[in-house]
């Protein structure tokens, strides 16, 4: 019994709030990678691989959030190790995985072009999928929906600009319910998050909603070893 | 540049809160292991060892625990995988550790004997350690401080039953500041999660304390992945 025995493995939830819902609301999405041998072949993945010797946690699963969208994360957060020992309906293989969770802008998520392998799902509607991959995302989404309330992690999804509704239909997508539009608004200045630019929304309608930004002199970054803050790329 | 080129450990974090301040106030203690070869030979290190093949990574830490202190944990909790590339002085070994933190109760650490390589130090008072275990520790500290005041972890510090005082005095060691004794008082026995046994604390005062216990019925299990709440022994 040595440690070679346990292979270790880095993997990514990856969530996009894109306006597909009913009225262009917000919806989250996440890439999936069709797994092309067994055990599972055929069913959805997370993104994620082996860690290579030469790269630390954190670069190993920016390096699988770019090779399955070739993006940058906006918001990157180590989440859990899953260890257990029945992940694998393949007794002799033994693999840890250490997941990451992070967000994309959805101004970026939709220039996407699906790979073969790589397909974007909807986080409310995934079929079943591989390994423990179901209770992965699961607690990520948890994660995600507690963080939403202390922490930027809302404004990740966005892109430099975004009216108040945008931002409320955000905040409505993680939790995955409606929230009051006046209250919201109320409570997003108050907060001191969101800068007013002084510009509005281009567009045909009478009074364009104004256009506001992330107040990023805010400490709202989360708890993390010392020396090692969730990676954003603000 | 295989798997098999990382190895992965579990190592574990295990606070005590024992009476050995300023009149008898508690403190934070830790059990730690003097190293016996390189690197950094000689110097204190967290408990742990390779993750075994046939056991899930909860296991592992629990089996170190024991083995260390030949207790069972009152709170056991995941905290972080470290995984940084300059974790070790030896560039050749790579090493990812999956940290747990514990807590383990007073009355039984009081009765340690302690092994020539296993010591208790005081939190606030260690060495330098081995590889990044400083950090380790800290960013421990760091999360039984911020789960105190909405988790039940203090009570796991104690015994069956306790007085206030003494809930107090574990709430000041992790919080290593004083707290007001009429407010605490009165926050703990708002809160619900204390009942009064109807007991009090023999002894030759005039009017003995109270004796409460933690209300189990209590939801303040911590956010887990589903099926894997933190292991707790009550």
């Amino acid at each position: 019994m040595t440690a070679a025995e346990v292979d270790l493995a880095v993997s990514t939830v990856i969530f996009a709030a894109r306006g597909t819902g009913p009225d262009g609301r917000k919806e989250l999405w996440l890439p999936l990678v069709r797994r092309i041998r067994d055990p599972f072949r055929g069913l959805w993945a997370l993104p994620g691989g082996p860690l290579r010797p030469d790269e630390d946690l954190e670069a190993s699963a920016a390096r699988s959030l770019h090779l399955t969208t070739g993006l940058q994360p906006g918001y990157l957060e180590q989440l859990y190790a899953f260890g257990g020992l029945t992940r694998s309906a393949d007794a002799a293989e033994r693999v840890v995985s250490i997941v990451y969770w992070a967000s994309i802008r959805a101004d970026q998520a939709s220039e996407l072009h699906a790979d073969l392998n790589v397909s974007w799902l909807r986080a409310a509607d995934l079929p079943p999928l591989a390994f423990d991959h179901d209770d992965i995302v699961d607690y990520a989404l948890q994660r995600l929906r507690n963080k939403i309330t202390y922490s930027r992690v809302a404004f990740s999804f966005l892109g430099e600009t975004f009216t108040l509704a945008e931002l409320r239909e955000v905040h409505e997508a993680i939790l995955g319910a409606p929230l009051d539009p006046a209250n919201f608004r109320r409570q997003a200045l108050a907060s001191g998050a969101v800068i007013d630019t002084g510009t509005r929304l281009e567009g045909t309608r009478h009074r364009p909603p104004r256009l506001y930004r992330y107040n990023s002199t805010l400490d709202l970054a989360d708890r993390a070893p010392a020396g090692r803050t969730p990676q954003e790329n603000r």
